[in-house]
């Protein structure tokens, strides 16, 4: 169907349908949408914006994928400061060639996380676009006044940890980067990149145990450990063969003859939570995690076991 | 100066200049923004995208005023829900031509607004794009718990107002887009397109007044003033004699042969405030506002003084 003939209000019915909206807020419709305030609460709010050309390409993932991943990425930023999700906003620049088929699996993608992390969709704004879909997504989210984590708390002695296996989802994008052949790892991998899952109960377990700094693994922790360690004024050692990596990326990156470990630290949108922690606050933490090394004094980044390498994150410009 | 040997950071580190976060606020560098919740208080939340080829064009818009613009149509959504305005969200994808003298004019255009109505810049998003700009943004507000003005209110007998003059910048649009000659005249009308002033402060005291309904006008009221009715489930005579117009815009539609009235119901843009209010409350609005019709039994707008009429605003699709 044509959306031209569905119409911009018809689109706005179609996106509104099975969003729960909690009691006492005010979602799509009116000029804003509206939450309720609490005192000893903080409010997170972030934002992020996706291009067709620059971040995705419309023959690489579906419709369903990418709003998934749309909603996901704001998502795991209030994970990052151990919040919990109030709502999100969603605005898009719809090029003309797609109709409501398409529409359709896009919001179905997006509605499905938002369900799981009780993120409902509140607002935004639909437009055209005269060629490349262009989404933005903003999320908010609450925390305990003053206890969301920030970037600039790291201690020397705290432990440097993370909460999952690091380098999964570089790799299934350069296995389809590369159009390399599509084996049980591989679509494992590549699942990995397309549907993330942020740590939103992680977040929070992490905050309340007392973790001195947080953020997520956007860009690979070669790059984001180093906004930790600049926004503390800190150093850090980090024990290379303590970086957990999954069993299929092992596989996979022995039999393509990739640098795994390069991947791990480089590769970007694994949206696990990297932290620091003191080493009694760690004993209460109550989700799976490794330890990977230690603040130091100092700044930058010790890789032992490869002092040799200086691995540094994906790069966007 | 090329961005790319500004980088990512340094382009941030340039943004973050002139920018006041209120104190307890966590502004622009970490993973999400953080803003104090109060008991009593509820957020309100807009967000608006304007694409380069859809919402505007390069060569006809300075950076300085799309800067601007791109601040003062969210600023205006805070305003129509009569609330003050607490920060704003800003996440732009640049093509390659851009340099640092653009965006240097961009944000001097956003901060000047921003300053102006206490809203600072507190997050956002910067990436690359293709070839196309594309501007999203996010603005928050607060208002009273329970006080924010819906559309869905309003009530039979109610007065129907608007806070200014309508079809100024619809006709200054009208100018640039026909090429016409930039007389004095002119360039006020082109100036109330380019450099909206939301009703902030209005909105605020007509929602302290008891407005029963209020919106933004962005389409103009022949669109606008219906979602108002369609929301409330009630019908309108608008007397289009009462619809203020400017002396500058009688002017140039007399010289130009334009209707004047479809350019004041249709021409989008204004940026002032359209409310419901009972009489006795329409007594207390203490700032300056034009009664231009009154709302009936039914559903529609009567075009008093113009019955064979029906103006219908500006269509997106």
């Amino acid at each position: 169907m044509d959306l031209k003939e569905l119409g911009e209000f018809g689109l706005i019915e179609e996106i509104k349908k099975g969003i729960e909206v909690p009691e006492g807020y005010l979602g799509i419709g009116d000029d804003c949408a509206v939450m309720p305030q609490k005192s000893g609460m903080e409010t997170l709010v972030s934002t992020d914006m996706l291009i067709e050309g620059t971040h995705f390409l419309m023959d690489d993932i579906s419709a369903y994928r990418l709003g998934w991943k749309s909603a996901a990425v704001n998502i795991s930023d209030i994970a990052a400061m151990g919040g919990r999700c109030t709502g999100s906003f969603l605005s898009f620049a719809l090029p003309k060639g797609l109709g409501k088929e398409w529409t359709d699996e896009f919001f179905r993608g997006y509605k499905e996380i938002s369900a799981i992390y009780g993120c409902p969709l509140l607002g935004g704004d639909t437009t055209s676009s005269p060629d490349r879909l262009c989404i933005s997504v903003t999320v908010t989210g609450e925390a305990p006044a003053g206890k969301s984590v920030k970037r600039s708390n790291a201690a020397i002695g705290d432990l440097i940890c993370v909460t999952g296996n690091l380098g999964d989802s570089g790799c299934g994008l350069k296995l389809i980067l590369e159009g390399c052949e599509r084996d049980a790892d591989a679509e494992k991998l590549i699942a990995r990149h397309y549907l993330p899952m942020p740590r939103v109960k992680e977040g929070m377990e992490i905050a309340a145990a007392g973790a001195s700094a947080m953020m997520d693994i956007s860009d690979g922790i070669g790059s984001d450990l180093r906004h930790i360690l600049k926004e503390s004024g800190v150093g850090a050692v980090v024990d290379t063969g303590s970086i957990p990596v999954s069993d299929e990326m092992k596989r996979k990156c022995a039999q393509m003859g990739w640098d795994a470990l390069e991947i791990a630290t480089s590769g970007g949108e694994d949206y696990e939570l990297l932290f620091t922690i003191s080493p009694e606050n760690e004993k209460r933490v109550a989700v799976g995690h490794h330890i990977i090394g230690k603040i130091v004094p100092g700044n930058g980044i010790e890789w032992k076991g490869n002092e040799d390498k200086n691995y540094m994150g994906y790069r966007h410009f």
